[in-house]
């Protein structure tokens, strides 16, 4: 009852401090499709529940829940769609304009922070909400290799090895704590995320539909490549891992 | 009741972490009348029940519910037609740039996109109200052949094979998914479009007054070709599909 | 009472998806002199009621309720004079730099469309109420002819046969829908505006400085001629189509 | 009561279709001192009645209530002085802008309307209040000769033979009508507006402290030319009329 | 009670056509001390109460309350002190501008009347409150000679003879109406304003701390010549005029 | 309670004409430590109590209360210090462009006037505070000499002989009432200043860390000095006085 | 209670001249990790608790708590993590300006200042909150040597030899008070500031990963030098100092 006086702008903090709007905005992503990424040694993989299934949905436009920013960084993502466009339109703006100033890629934690600045503002403006959604980024650099962050409504993001965000989160933290090895390989690091997606999410059954797989890793000429996997390699996939993907016909 | 303090303004998040202005404006579209579009192999088929028919309207200018969004591009809207109006004059700005500049067709999910990013600031910034209308979009571009997308009013979109908006959605996607088959032609598209409308309008019979069809697809020479169904081809295709056209004598 | 919360800002949708400010709009529209229009096969007729009339009211100037926006559309205005006005003026610079740039009259309808889209703004801006008041509009052009719209606060406009605003429009509209033949004459369709002003006007008796009548016709030449009834004209029609104008002494 | 919720933004409707704001602005002016106009065949008459009289008052200076718009147009003001003084100026800088530009007095319609263009607005945007004034204008152009005009704080405008503004303006508008007659000659006119404000104002007496004339006519040349009354010119035209015009003492 | 709802904004009408803030504005100028002016044949002259007397105060600087606008204006003030210093940093610079471009003094009304066009929109635009302050101006043309003006919060002003603003403003007037003279004498002038601040000033005493005196005059060579008071030539003028100087050893 | 309608915003009047905020913005100077100026005939001196001591401070840097504006003027401050800072600022920013512009140090009341009005202007637009930080001034130019001037949230400012701003300054201005003498000098003031402060600080025992002295002076070849006391001189300076400064162990 | 009605903007005072809001970001920084800096005399140590550990957390990216704002001053945060980012990215830019306009790096405290300004503007402006966060700045001139400097969200600053912000604060500057010594050296100021983390930190154990640390001092050359501690020089620095490092297997 106390917080209703302070929750309704993200302009004003509460008697303790808080910021109830951006706990809220956090709030929607605790509902949304989980995404997940794991950083290896030869690479990173990223994986994404997509929750809007159906027979009727083009799988490759629109829906999609892993995005391209730049030509070495990538990110899954968990909240409300249409704030992740808007967010991903301008990285992909920020990136294409670096590229063309400095004549080289983005460095990764650098566009990870230039859209946090961003909304960090949408949490401390009034007339503005946070924007609802986390993000998973994948990404590669000379500088510091292969890397992993994450980003929240409220501006904050972190390096991490593996990290999940959305619904089923703290579960999927704790398989990843306790399975994660220092010295993981991208194939390693693949298996455990099916692990994870298999043993979170609240759907019955797994299918390609359902998910969304890539992965950023160096080809013989040493050239970052993003591999977005099609419903076929996912089915193999789960097969392999021996994920029951066996699809009832109920589901919509 | 709970609900009362946070759905007012679309740059507030309630304590679930929803967004209500975004799904009051949902409810506006719920009521709207139905409009719909199937992907074909050899084109797109959209189909849209007309809410205000009288013997008065002209059929040809000002209440239509399909637009031409650019050479390659149309639309079928359900909602509120003037804040279609004001998308659609964007849209069309927006076409019209990217083929000064580039000398080509704008790609359909880029179009699509621009669009969706206008919608879902209308949903963040102070000031504003989301806009009332979601919207089905036929295209072709040499990228990814034809195409089907919607949107609605939070700027989320996605492509679909066949899709539907607007009152009686549920009811009419049921029939899309029982009846669309993987390897439909737009003649048979067509005809799933008009059992669709037939079952799923509140009217007790179907008018040419009340209905529009437009199809896109490839003329001999390969270039994009937009059919609007002229009153006479839509009472000679609800004829052949069986459908009840008997006017009463009663309505508007 | 439900409504109290969501009624006073255009920027907010209710829970079920109305815009109440925009109907508030309508209601000060529907209290408004009527305004009417016909189109036949050589021209259209508008029509209006003026409600504020006085022995003392010059009738050339200022309270006149139909005006003149191109060489080649008119309108008639059912609502607030005021903003009528400052939409006039918009619509005249409108048609003006049309013409400047291109060299001849702009389309009826991409006239009637930028107006429109005026009004939308102000239902979905903060800081604005809806314009108070409804058009009916008659143009030519050489794409389409003569043409008849409506347009009302939200910005939603349609094509017409014939329609009509303001007070008593249902009534009105009845009249039209039983009278109006497809090819009727513009002189049939003044009768027939006669006719509906004369037995919906809440007055006991029609004078001719209560009305005022408009025509949009071809001259021999094929030039658009756009003629405004002087009070004796307006007389004349009376008198020939039998209503009665017998003005008592004690009207204003 | 009802009344309440709708009544403190010119940006709001009431569910009546009222906007209250501009409703109480006119209140205010129905406090303020009358003004009125009468036009005649030969110029225009404006008068106006003066609150703040006493002994202690400049008579020609900054209490004024007819003021000089242009050349060839004035007007007598009711309600908040120093809102008629900001749109006096603003009516000044147009009305000398349009002669630079086009090198002839700006026509008197054309100024009336801008003028009201502006005082719409203010009934339209957020964050303003109207103007708490009404005008009774007098002009002369080549194109209509001599007009009169009224606007109040909506921004509606009318022209007029004969008609009043401010306190007690129903009542002079009665007298008006009943004495108006169509052949009036200028100096008829003054007759007739001295008339009307011995009949109306307050005041037990008048005297030419408390009233201000001024008239439009041409000269011999032509020309227009504009003459306020002085105090010893108003004496006598009291006396000839036959006003009560013996000031008491304990008056302010 | 029932002006509660509407005295919190210059932007909104009370239901009786009142700006309350405008009221409470001159309230806060009831409360300051008395500011006067009494137009001579030979020149104006200004009188000033200030109430923060102190022994420790410099009288010559910052807490003046006679302000020289331009080189033939100047001003006494009544309300809140930096509301003052505002409008008179833009008043100079408003005259210093005029003499810059015409090359001679801005005539007086005209630099009166820019300040309160400028005061009249503190009162219409939102965001704002009216300035707390009332002025009376002593000026001299060539076109009008020696002038005296007042104006007020809500940006009214007229010219006068004599006035007073400030706390016993009713009071002074009174003895300014039953005094003053048409033909007085600048000698006279000044005599009559002592009087009336001797009487209307809340202290028992009057000291040369607690006032102000400032005339405005011409010398031989026709130039205008503006006369602060020394505390020596108060003195010397209230011993003249009888006044009760006796300063009180408790005083501030 | 009659205030609490009035209390939260600078941009309106109480009904008594009172602006709350800025009277709440002196509370918080008056819990704020004492600052102090005396003018003597050969210079000017400043001091001030600083509340935050402590012996891990660094008493040259960051927390001082008394700033250099310009090579000829320097302040000393009561209130919040941030508030402060920005106003130094800006001062410094002022003074500078003036000395570049005019090649000369600005005069002091000028500058003072210039920051009033900045502060004005805060208590007259909306979505601004006051600023919470009164000001005292000391300064030297050629036309007037050593001055010494306060300034308050509102923006009122004013010349003194001596004057105290903060905690305590009614009691302290007692004694600067009572101990001023006329033709004072600057030694004179600075232990008329140590007085005044030892006998209002609420600290049992003063101490150097816990009081800043400095002094306006003019060297040997006339330019402006300005000497901030050293821990030391301060320390020398208080037991020449005979103050306590026996430092409690206890203290922070 | 009676602090609810001025708790909710920045722009308001509470009757007892409080900014509950800067207040309330204060009580947000009171929950947050402890950062200290110890200045010595031949450089500074920042110290800062990481409360979001986890073996999945990368080290050296994103979550850092000490950062370089220019190549002279370092900082360390405690509060929000994306309000800090937001303001360093600020700092960086301000000192790089500042860099390539002088050729020279900015002076400490100036780029202090620059940042308080900011934070400043925060606290009085509409539509904003303050920035939830306070800083601990290293840095080094030629001017004044190494300076340590603290912030806060208010805006003030102030130099200090030791201090401490975030959670325990009061008891580590207890700790500081008692322990600093003025001619400590930085390896002195290392082993305190252990001293001080291991007996404020609220986890059982302190390691490396919970902890960091930074010094600024100059190398042989006169260079500034900063050195961010590894996991393994943090982990020698504990064991030398005796504090127990072993981590529990359940913590995060």
């Amino acid at each position: 009852m106390g917080s209703r006086r302070y929750d309704s702008r993200t302009t004003i903090f509460s008697p303790e401090g808080r910021l109830y709007q951006v706990e809220y905005a956090m709030e929607a992503i605790s509902h949304a499709g989980t995404a997940l990424g794991v950083l290896a040694t030869d690479g990173v993989v990223l994986a994404a529940e997509k929750r809007t299934a159906s027979k009727l949905l083009e799988q490759s436009v629109g829906a999609e829940k892993v995005y391209l920013l730049s030509d070495t960084t990538c990110t899954a993502v968990a909240g409300l769609t249409s704030d992740a466009n808007t967010l991903v339109t301008y990285a992909r703006q920020q990136a294409a304009r670096y590229r063309t100033t400095y004549g080289e890629s983005m460095p990764v934690e650098q566009l990870v922070q230039r859209m946090c600045d961003l909304k960090q503002g949408y949490t401390q403006f009034g007339g503005l909400r946070p924007f609802g959604v986390s993000f998973v980024y994948a990404g590669y650099d000379t500088h510091r290799g292969f890397q992993l962050y994450t980003s929240d409504p409220s501006g904050n993001y972190a390096g991490w090895r593996a990290n999940c965000i959305g619904a089923n989160s703290t579960n999927a933290q704790s398989i990843l704590k306790s399975d994660y090895k220092d010295e993981i390989t991208l194939s390693e690091a693949v298996s455990l995320a099916v692990k994870v997606l298999s043993k979170t999410m609240d759907s019955a059954t797994i299918t390609s539909e359902k998910i969304e797989f890539a992965t950023l890793s160096l080809d013989k000429s040493g050239r970052v490549r993003f591999h977005s996997y099609s419903p076929e390699e996912i089915e193999g996939l789960l097969k392999k891992e021996g994920v029951n993907t066996q699809q009832p016909e109920e589901e919509k």
